[in-house]
This record gives C-alpha cells, structure tokens and sequence, in this order.
C-alpha cells in the first residue's frame, strides 16, 4: 500500500539533485491527522495518472493553504515520491532581486529542461510570491502571471508527461488572477486545529518529559486552535529555552497567543 | 454534404505545416452533440464566402466558450478544412516571455505572410493571453490591443483573402474592449452539459467496459453538468488509474467535483 | 449641380495617389438615402470655404458614426471631390506597431507636407484608433492626443490652405477628450435603419433576382433595423453562398442577427 | 489716451520678431464691445507697473476664457503694446512631439533670455497644452507643471524686470493645480454673446450688403448666444459660400447650430 | 534683548554668501504685528538650541503659511541671524528642470556639506515644490520624499550640530505625507488679516501722502481681510501706477479683489 | 539575572563594528518603566532560542512603536547584547537616493554575508522606509517588499543560525502588507504616558534643580500624555534654554503641545 512507500522514500534517479529537496523537509513529515496522509494519497493518485494516461500528458495539482501550514515540505514530498527522473523545484527564494524577464527566463528554462525528459516533475512554490504579490494595490508581475498562465497549460512534447505541483497561501487570489482553472486538483494543506493533534506532534518529536505530556494531554484534549505546523515547531523550540518550571506553561501561551487556543467547539 | 467531408479531411497544399495544426486536435473531435456539428458547418460556411465573395475579402469568426471547452481544437479543425494553400496558427504559447513589441512583430509577420497568398487561414488562439489580460486591474496590453484592433479590420491588398479565426474564453472582456464588433459572426462553443452527451464521449472512446457503461448510462442519464470536453478527458484518465471495483465511483465523484454533476433540469 | 458631378470623378491632380484613395472606397458610393447626399453636399461646401475664404485658411470637419456604417469611404470620396493638388489619407492602418513617438513623427510629418502646398487637404481616419484608445481604463496615448490637438488648431502659413476631414466612431470620447471643439463642423453618418434603404442597396448591387427582390420588398418593406453598409455589404456576400431556394432567407436571419431586424416604428 | 494708442501699434525696438506676434493677431482686434476695451486697458496698466514699480519686478497676469474667444490674439496684442525691448511668445504649437523635458528646455531657456533684458514680456500661450492636459484620466504633464510654477514665480535677478502673459481655457483645471495663485491679475476674455455685439463685428468687417446688414440687424438686434470670436469668423466666412439668397439664412443658421442663437433674456 | 539685535543683521562669518539670503529678503521684514516678532524670537531659541544642547545634535524647525505669506523671506531671515559658519539655502528654483535623481542628488550635497561644519544652518524652502507635488492625483515624487524624510531625521557625525529650517504652504499635505513629525517645531506665519495691520505697513514703506494716509486709515481702521505681505506689496505697487485722485481707490479695490477686504468682525 | 547583565555590555567579539551601534544609543536607554525591562528580556529569550534551537535556525522579532518611541535604540541595545560573532546594521539612512535595485543588493548583501557566520544578528531599522513608503496613495517599492518578505523567510543554510530584530512605526501598514506573519513574536515599544515616567527620565538624567524636580513631581505626578522618548529628550534641551525661572514652566507647555499632557485618566 501507499503509505507503506512513505517509509523508505525512492530517491530519484539521475540528473536529481535530491539534498535540494530534502532541504524543504527538514523536519521531516510528521503523519498529525488522516489529512495529511490524505494529501499524499492524493499525490500519489496524479503521479500514477502522469505515467499511464494517454490523453493527458499534463497533470497539474496544486496545495493551498495558510501561511507556515507545511505546503512546501509536502509538494517536496510528493516530487520525491514520484521518483521521475527529471525533478525540479522552482522556488521565489533563489530569485530574489531578479528583474521580471530573469524571472520569467528562469522559470521557462525549468520547463524547457523538463520537456526533455521522458517523465518529469516540477514543483512550483510559492507561487504568489513569484508573482510578486502586494495586497495593497493589489500589485502583481503581470509579466510573470502570463508566463506561468501559458506554462501550466503548454502541453509538453509528443512522447512527455510532465507532473506540475504548485503552492500558494493566496488561495482567493490566484483565482481572482484566473490561474486556478489550469489546474486538475486543488488539495487544502489543513492548519494544525486540535489539542489532540497538537498531542501527535509532541509525541513524536519526543521534546516533553512523561509529566509534562500527561499534563499537556489533560491541559489540550478539549482545546481548539488554528496553528500551521511550521509556527507549532517555533512555539515548542521557544518552550524549550524556558527553564523546566515554566516550559509547559511558556508552551501553552505561546499557543494562545499564535494559535488562539481556546476550549474546543468542534 | 460538409459533414462527410469530415471523415476524410483535406490536407493543405503546400508550405503549411499540419502537423503544427494536428498537435492542437490531438484527441480528435468528438461529435458530442448536434452543436459541435453546427460550429464546423458555421465553418464550412464562412471557408466558402472567403472563396467566391466579392466584395468581402476578409472575413472574420470568434469562437468563444468557456476554459476547457474544446475552442483551440475546433479552430484548428476548420482552419484544416479550408485547405488553403496558407494556413497560420498565432499562439501566446509560442510567445512566452516576449515584450509587447516582440509579440507585435510576430503577429504582424503572420499576417503579413498572409497577405502574400491569394486564399489565406490565420488563427488566432486565445486572444485574451495574446492580450496579457488579467483580471486584477483589469490589466492588458494595450499595444497588443490595438494591433489586434486593425489586424482584424484590415483589408487585405486587392486580389488576396483571408480568413480568419479567432479564440477566446473571455467573450465579456473581448466586447468591453471592442474586439467584438471586428468579427462578422461570433460562435459559441458549448460545454457538455447533459448526462447523454457525457454517454456520447464515452462510447465513442470506448473507455469503459459493457458493464461499467450500462450502470453509468443509468447513473448519468437524467443528469445535469457542466464541463469541458478537455476537463472531461481528464476525468476519465483519472478515473482509469482506480482499480476496477471503483474505476466508475471515481468518475462519477470526479464528474461532480468538477462539473457539479446534479440531477438534470432541461 | 454638386450631384452630378458625383457620376465623373475630378482625379487630383499631381502628386497624390488616387489609387490609395480609391481603396477605401472599394465598393462605391450607394446612395441609399438623402443623408448620405446630405454628407457629400456638406462636404462640397467646405472644399469652397477652403478655397475661397480669406479669413479661415483652415477649414476642419469630423464625420462620426457607428462602426462599419461608411465614414472612411465618404471622408475619401469628398478628399477626392475636393481635387486638391495635395492629397493625404492618415490612417492608423499604416501605423500598426508603432511607438508613440513614430506615431506622431508620421502625423506631424503628412501636416508639414500639407503646408507646403498651396491648397491641401488630409484625412485623418479613425482617430480613435490613432490615439490607441482602448474603453477599459480608459486608457489612450496622451502624446497623440495632444499632437492632434494642436496640429487640428495649427493655422497654415501665409498664403496656404487646409482642408482637414477627420473620422471617428467614438463621438463621445472625443468630446470628452476635448478634440471636439476644433472642429467647425461636425457631420453624422448614419446607419441604414429602414427597410426600404436595404432595398435601395440591393437594387443598385443587382445582387438578387427579380423574384427575390419581389419577395425582400413585402418583407422588408416596413422593417427597421440599425446596420451599417459595410456590414450589410457582408450579409449579401453571406447569403450568396447559400443555396438558391435558402439565399433570401439567410440574408433576412443575418440582418437579424446583426441588424435588430424588426417591425418598424418609425 | 490708452484707446488712441491702439491706433498706431509702437513696434518692438530690436531683437524682437513683431511679425511672429502679428501671425496671432491675422483678423485684427475688433472692438465689438466695452469688455474688450477693459482687457487692453488692464493689460496697460501692468505694462505701467512692470515698468514703475520698484518691489515687484515680476508682474503676472492670466487671460482665461472659452476655446475661440480670441485669447491668443489679445495676449500678443498687450506684449506688442508693451513696446518691451524682448519680447517672446512661448507656444504649445511650436513644441509639437517634444518629450517633457525639450519642453521644459525650451521654455526655461525663454525665461533665461528674458531675464538678460533690462525689461521684457513673455506670452505663456495655452498653458493646459503646454501641461499635456487631456481631461481624462484627468492626464497632465507633472514636469512641466512644476516647471511654470516656479518660472511663474521666479523673481528676475537685481535690476531686471518681467511682465508675463499667460493665457488658458481652463481656468478651473488650472486653478486646482495651483497655477492660479502665482498671477497677480486674471483676466476673463468674454465671448460674444449679444445679438448687437455680432451686429458690432460684422458692420466693422464689411462683410454684408446694406440690405443684408438690415435684415441681420433686426433678426439679431433682442437674441441672445455663445459664441468665440473666432467661431464667429468662421460663420461669416462660411455663410459667404452660399448663394447671395441664401448667405444670411445659411448665417443665422450657423449662429444657431455653434452659438446656440436664441430669443435674449438679458 | 533679541529684538535689538534685528536692527544690526550679524553677517555669516566664512564660506556663506549672504548676498544669496539678501536676494530672500528683497523688501525687508515688516514687523506688521506681534506675530511676526514670535516668530522671529522662537527662531531665535531653536538657534540657541542647536548651540547649546548635548543630547540633540538636530534641531528641525518648519515654517507654514499661505502663499505669498513671508515664508522664505522669515527663514532666511532667521538663518542669517544664526550667524553660523555654514549657511546654505536649498531652494527649488535652482532645480528647475531636474530629474528626480538630479534633486536628490543637489539636496544630499547640501546636506554632506553641512554635516563637515561644526555648526549648520540649512534652509530647505518651499518643501511641496521640491516634491513636485501637485494637488491633482495627487502626486508627488515619492523619490524626493524619501530623501526629505530620512534626512530631516538623521543625526549629524558626532561634534556636528544642525539647524533645519524648512517652509511649505502646504502644511496638510505635509502632514499626510507624514513628514510633519520630523520636525521638534511648527510654526505658522499668518497672512495680514486686519486693516490695522495694514496701516503698519503702508506707514513703514512711505508710500502714500500724509492725506492719502488718514483717508485709509479711516477706511481701513475696523476692516478685516486676508492677503499674503507679498501680495500685499504688489497691491501697493499697482496702485502708484493710478494717477493721483484715483490711488487710494485702486489700492481699496485691489485689496478687495485679492484679499476679501469687509467689515472686520474680530 | 538578564537585568544585571545590562550594567556591563558584553561587545561583540570580532568584524562588528560596536560603535556603529553605539551611536544608535546616544543617549543610552534610561529605564523609565517596566516595559522596557519586558523588551529587553524578550529580546534576551530570542537570543537564546537562536543558540540552542534545532528546528528554527531563523528566528525573526519586530520591534513596533510611534514615531520617537525609541525602537531603534532598543534594537541596537538588543543586538549587541546577544554578543553574537555576526552584527549588522541594514538601515535606510545609508542608502538615501539609492535606486530600488541598489537597494536590494545592499539589503541581499548584508544577508549573504550573515548567512557565513554561525551566529549571525541583522538589524532591519525602519522597514517602512526601506519600502519607500508613503502614505498617499499608498505607494511603497513592491521590489523591495519582495525582497525582505523572501529573506524574512529565507533559511540560513545547514549550520546557520540567525537572529531578525526589524523595526517599524507603521505597524497596520507592515501587517496590510504581508509582512507581519514573517514574524515569530511582535513586540510593543510604548511611549511614555504616565506623569511618575516621565519624573522616572528626567531623576535619570539629572537635569533640574532639586526645587525644580520638586515643582515638577507635584505638577506632573496625575498627569497622562503620549510622547516618545526622543522626542521627551527634545523638550528637556529646550527647556535649558529658557532662563532659569521660566524654565519648568517651558517644560511643562512643551510637554504639553507635543504630548498633549493632561490630567490623568488611568
Ligand atoms: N505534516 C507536515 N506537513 C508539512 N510540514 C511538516 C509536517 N510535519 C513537519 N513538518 C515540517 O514543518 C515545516 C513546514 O514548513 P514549510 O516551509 O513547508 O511551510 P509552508 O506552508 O510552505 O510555509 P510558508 O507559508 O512560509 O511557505 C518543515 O520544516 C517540515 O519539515
Ligand atoms: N468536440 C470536440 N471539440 C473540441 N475538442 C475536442 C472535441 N472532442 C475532443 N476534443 C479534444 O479535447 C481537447 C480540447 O482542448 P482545447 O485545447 O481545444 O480546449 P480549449 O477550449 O482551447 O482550452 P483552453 O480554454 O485551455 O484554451 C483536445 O485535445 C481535442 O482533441
Ligand atoms: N453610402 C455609402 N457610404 C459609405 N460607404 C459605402 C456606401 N455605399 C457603399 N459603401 C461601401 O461600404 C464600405 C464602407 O466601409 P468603411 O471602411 O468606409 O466603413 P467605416 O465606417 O469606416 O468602418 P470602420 O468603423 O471599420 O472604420 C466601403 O467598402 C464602401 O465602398
Ligand atoms: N476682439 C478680438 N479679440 C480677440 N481676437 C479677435 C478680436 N477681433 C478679432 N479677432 C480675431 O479673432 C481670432 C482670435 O483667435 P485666437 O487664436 O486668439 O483665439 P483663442 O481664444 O486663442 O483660441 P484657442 O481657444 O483656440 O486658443 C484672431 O484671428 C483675431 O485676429
Ligand atoms: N514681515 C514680513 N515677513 C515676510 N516677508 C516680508 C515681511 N515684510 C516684508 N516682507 C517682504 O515680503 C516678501 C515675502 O515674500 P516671500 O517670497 O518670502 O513669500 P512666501 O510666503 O515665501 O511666498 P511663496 O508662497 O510664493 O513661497 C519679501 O519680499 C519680503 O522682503
Ligand atoms: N528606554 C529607552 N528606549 C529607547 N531609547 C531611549 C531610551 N532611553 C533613552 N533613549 C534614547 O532615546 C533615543 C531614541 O531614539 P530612536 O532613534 O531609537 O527612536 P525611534 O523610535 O527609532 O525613532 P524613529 O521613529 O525616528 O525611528 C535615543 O537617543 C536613545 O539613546
Ligand atoms: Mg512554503
Ligand atoms: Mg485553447
Ligand atoms: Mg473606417
Ligand atoms: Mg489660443
Ligand atoms: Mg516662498
Ligand atoms: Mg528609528
């Protein structure tokens, strides 16, 4: 089965500079709620359907959800699961600064070199940030809207298949933009809600003594809160420089004042 | 009759590449309904006037529809069927990343070229991307606009005639900036909207075993949707990676997500 | 009388291209109403005050009218009337894809030109287009717009005359611009609005036979409709294309469509 | 008197292009009614001051009224009187095509000359054209704007002195800019708009037969209009086209269409 | 006492050209009111705030008031009373015509300059001008205002002191553009706004007869209005230029036209 | 404890240049309430979580506050306090009139050069002047906004760690923009607002007479008011100016004008 697979990744074949990936999953995937495992489940689904169909060679999904919600670390994730051998992540963070037009050559180099691998998968991350997206105006690049508009729609070469995976935090916007309609399946990268999830991270990272854990579980059970699993892993390193006293009490406030914890309505 | 013609197609004479146009019908045509035969003979009509008329040596269709709705594959189909001895496709995938002065040579030299053939087909895919439209603004080019604007009103030199066929799923966008009233006939590209005609397709590609398509003849026909054929491929591809047992349930629940597949009301 | 001189055209006399001028006017002149007399006779007395004045030497009109309905064709016919030994036709058409500047460049150009002979007249055509005017925004090139305005108020040297004919299909915009007021005079060009002036057009083309036109009079008799020539022009080349026994019937379903053929209320 | 002094124009000393200011002024200063009087005595009135004074070495004044209302004509018409020995007339006409800055160029290299003579008089013609004005948007040229407003209260060094004449026919547009508190003096220029005022001009042109004059004068003597002086000079000059029976007819008529003639309530 | 020290002006020791700030004070400063001598002695206190402070290197002061109200003539005059050795006026009227860069570059010098002296004065006039602002838009260059910003804010090297004295007659723009809270000080220089004020004024100019005098003293004595001492100068000047009888009169009528001259109600 | 570790400053070891901070801190950081304590100790708990966290190499804090709280101050005071190897201050001060590309290479540069270092603490003054913001229109340079907003976020490479003090005055702008959730914790730096606070400064400071601070402390002891701590430094320079008697009472209006000082309400 799928999630068997997850244990021992396939590494991709060639020409795949794997570490680069592996740097977006630092902390690895913590397996929090049914979601997440849903979500890759849902990958894997758009990776078979990239290798086997015939009348689709380009299969686009993309991963929305709130800012520090992991959508980078789970499009990381399913590009490595795919195992293609032509893998390639195009991330705003190597273009800072760059003009427009060396943003839009980058980006239509990345595809260019992916049609000429039999089987390819490009992550696009973060995609409002390439779009250089204000909220105020709103202001965008235009420029690169048009490129990446024709480039997830471009179908690749006769004989490729191309998997594209793209992430946004800006969900209302890229549809506002009309990019949403390029893709076959928009997947919600869920906050962090529950204390009872909130007890699964915990426990697997093994960062609490048995005492403080059996007080978290009873202080979090009931609670509801809305977190993204990248600001969790901050509330819990800061936690941990409080002096053994306070660490569970410095913990659950900084939940409150990040995720709003509060007793739980659901 | 022009239907017949169909079957065997016409390949244009000489210095045109059908391939290119073939790469853009590369599903085919599925005669889904009765209005898919209508845009053709719409087509066949114009391809004619452009022929024999005398005082009309440009004539100008749009086809509009909806995103995935099958307008790029139609307007190839009728620029093949004209069998003009120039045939041009004008598309924003082949200008990603140009200035708009670039994207104004190129369209140009299309025409220009066109010019210089007694009978000529020029389409014009997608002009709302040609046009860098965004909805956010609206922003657009409005260099590419205007020479867009003359394009499609200018006569050709005397002798000469054109056809020509434009794209576009931005039908509102496309009137408020007065594109519309260059074009002598407008035609409308539907979506499939009904449970039979979803029938249609499908047998046509014979992509379901007798039994799989019994249940779904059933399931679909009183139903009601909307979907582009392109969409609806997809579907099927999707649905094709399930395994047997549920290769049908997750065709229907794709219908639905998608095409918000719902008992019918016509 | 004015009228009759209609029927043998006075060719300019040296240096100016009749042919050009002649293009615009591919299809003649129907006289299908008393308006477009009105419009030639309007004309014929500018080209007088042109000549005879002594102190007006810039003599400025603007023909305005709907799209298609026959401005670019009189504003050529009465230049060609007027038998000015400098003719000029400035049209956007011969500017597509320049740059503001080269634009004005052009402009400026054909009236410094003008000024060296002794009596000249210029069409600028469709002055809309010339100003890259587009309704989204709306946006427009403000450096042509202030070359116009002043090259339209700029007096001739001592001793040289100017004719200016100007047209427009954006009346409104134009005023809003305010390049309305440097115009002496400003004249409507209308578009076919009764049944009987369809008649009249189609008798003078001789495009349908006795029996048709028996039928189209009883039809068409007391219709109304809003359509401009050209476009009528390209309803008859349709329904020629169709079938004997269908051509009336399809010329009546396309001055619907485009026209609002209906029953008269006049 | 200041009135006789309008008789015998004193010509500019040296250095200074008289005919250039007498192209402004083709058709003369007719004196059709008192106001027109008062706008040359006020403009002698500043010639005096700028001359005189000896805290205000910078005098300014703005003649502001409708399109056509003879502006133009009577700003060159106070410089001439001035009899300064440099005398210049800045003009929109003569910066056709310049880019912002050759304008700005032009203009302060107006000034710099200026302020080389012991007493000179610069005519500021049509500021909104200078500015790029266009009332869409609404549109206008910020550079030049901030040009002629510190040119405008630019002091001449020690022992020069400047008289400015700046005109416009928008006074509002120029008065939110800011413009208008740099005048010490703004000057409206009326149009004709009484039927005894046209009687004033057409009997000082000499354009009409006795008869004619008569019928003129008790058509027009109780009606009211609106009309430019310029505009009116294009009527009479139109009206001399037709046919002796018809000229007064065709003028009325013109008086009608462009200055709105009615019944007077004055 | 401070107001003593008016009558001998202390001249800038070294490297400042007095002659430039002279130029400022053409026609003197009138102490028409008490409200012109606080505004000299708060000056006077900044002065000796910037000599003797330890904890504030940077005192920033801003005048504001209506056009024509005094503005630069009451900073010069305050600078030059500093009698500082560095001096330096930063006036738009030198930048006519510069880019934005130019500017920023000029003002930036001035600044460099300053900061090289143990004790500075620099007067940054007419701050709206500098930032090309205009009221329609409204716009400004944002460029230029950045820099004002950062400089009126940045602390002179260690040892250096820095007096700012800045104008506008824009003071809500200013305050919009949130540049009001870099400066310690705003002080308001008011227009002359009661006829007695005006009597100062005329009475230390000797610009009317003893009868001339108590005429207007009468009229004028329990009169209010609002006009800039600038303008008010010009009044004064163009009512010389009245023949005897008629000068108070023109004096009254002018002071009525630009100042709203009425009953006072105080 | 943290506190007594502000007595004797640890300065950071090498390549940091402690005087450039310095100078930040002129006149040091007077602790006039608890507040600032809560500042510095959170600032201490960052430092920390820097050194020993495994998951979170990047730790970012925002330092939020009016005009003149003296944020800067403490940022400075902060950053050299976590005596880390790496020190950098990136202030919009030493980039005036750069260009927005120039300024991102700076900006990029100085992360770059962190990202070497093991320990590494960035300064980032005055952010919304780093985005040229301004709050007419609004207008800010979306280059640069991308650009911090992308390091912000940017993980040091393998090995790295850093600490992100920002800075900013214009707290609801920075958080419109997108910015804000970059931000691990956000911090408050209030304004003195309390009579007994500002008693607190002036005991500190030592700069009235016993009698005076008696006066004072009675005057001031139920008073509220909102003022920087800059700007509260700023009045009590000015004060020394006035003569001995008048001394308190120029305190007690400055206070009063700038901070509004009134009876207290807390
Ligand atoms: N279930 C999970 N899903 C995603 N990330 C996880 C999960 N469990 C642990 N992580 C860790 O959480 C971090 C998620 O950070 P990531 O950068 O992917 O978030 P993000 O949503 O892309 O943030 P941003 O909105 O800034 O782009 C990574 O370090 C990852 O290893
Ligand atoms: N009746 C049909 N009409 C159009 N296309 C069809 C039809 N039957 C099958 N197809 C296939 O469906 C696909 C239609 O895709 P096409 O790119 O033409 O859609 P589109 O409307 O232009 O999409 P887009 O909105 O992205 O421009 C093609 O692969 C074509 O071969
Ligand atoms: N009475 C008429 N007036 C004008 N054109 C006529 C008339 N009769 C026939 N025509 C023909 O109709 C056509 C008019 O086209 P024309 O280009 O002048 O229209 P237009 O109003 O300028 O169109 P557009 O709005 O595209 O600029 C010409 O081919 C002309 O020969
Ligand atoms: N009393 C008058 N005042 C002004 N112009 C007069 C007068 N009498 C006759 N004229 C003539 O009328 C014409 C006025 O034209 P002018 O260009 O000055 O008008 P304008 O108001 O500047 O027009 P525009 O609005 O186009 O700038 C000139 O030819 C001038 O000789
Ligand atoms: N009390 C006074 N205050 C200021 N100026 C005075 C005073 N008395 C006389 N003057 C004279 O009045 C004139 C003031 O002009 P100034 O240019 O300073 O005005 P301003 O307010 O700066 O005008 P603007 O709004 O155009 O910048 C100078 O010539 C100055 O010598
Ligand atoms: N408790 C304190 N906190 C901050 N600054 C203090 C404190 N006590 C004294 N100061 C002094 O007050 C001044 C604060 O100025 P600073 O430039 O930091 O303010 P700021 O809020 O950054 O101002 P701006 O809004 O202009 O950026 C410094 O000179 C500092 O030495
Ligand atoms: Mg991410
Ligand atoms: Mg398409
Ligand atoms: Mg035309
Ligand atoms: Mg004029
Ligand atoms: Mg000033
Ligand atoms: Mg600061």
């Amino acid at each position: 089965d799928f999630m068997q697979a997850l244990a021992n990744d396939i590494k991709p074949a060639f020409g795949v500079s794997a570490e680069d990936f592996e740097l977006y999953i630092r902390n690895g995937i913590l397996l929090w709620s049914q979601t997440i495992r849903d979500v890759l489940e849902e990958g894997h689904l758009r990776i078979n359907q990239t290798i086997k169909s015939e009348m689709t060679p380009l299969v686009t999904i993309l991963l929305e959800g709130k800012p520090n919600s992991g959508k980078t670390a789970l499009a990381a994730k399913i590009a490595m699961e795919s195992g293609f051998p032509f893998l390639k992540f195009c991330s705003p963070q190597t273009m800072i600064g760059y003009t427009e037009t060396a943003k839009c050559e980058s980006i239509k180099k990345i595809f260019n070199d992916a049609y000429k691998s039999e089987l390819s998968c490009v992550v696009v991350d973060d995609i409002e940030s390439l779009l250089d997206y204000a909220p105020i105006g709103p202001r965008f690049s235009n420029f690169v809207l048009q490129t990446l508009k024709l480039l997830f729609r471009k179908l690749p070469p006769k004989g490729r298949k191309l998997l594209l995976i793209a992430t946004t935090s800006e969900k209302d916007i890229i549809k506002e933009m009309g990019l949403m309609q390029s893709f076959s399946k928009v997947i919600h990268v869920p906050n962090v809600s529950r204390g009872v999830e909130i007890l699964q991270v915990i426990e697997q990272l093994d960062c609490f003594s048995k005492k403080e854990l059996d007080y978290l579980s009873k202080e979090l059970r009931n609670k509801s809160l809305s977190i993204g699993v990248k600001s969790l892993l901050d509330c819990i390193e800061l936690s941990k420089q409080a002096t053994d006293v306070y660490r569970t009490a410095k913990f659950l406030s900084a939940l409150e004042e990040i995720g709003g914890l509060h007793d739980g309505d659901y």
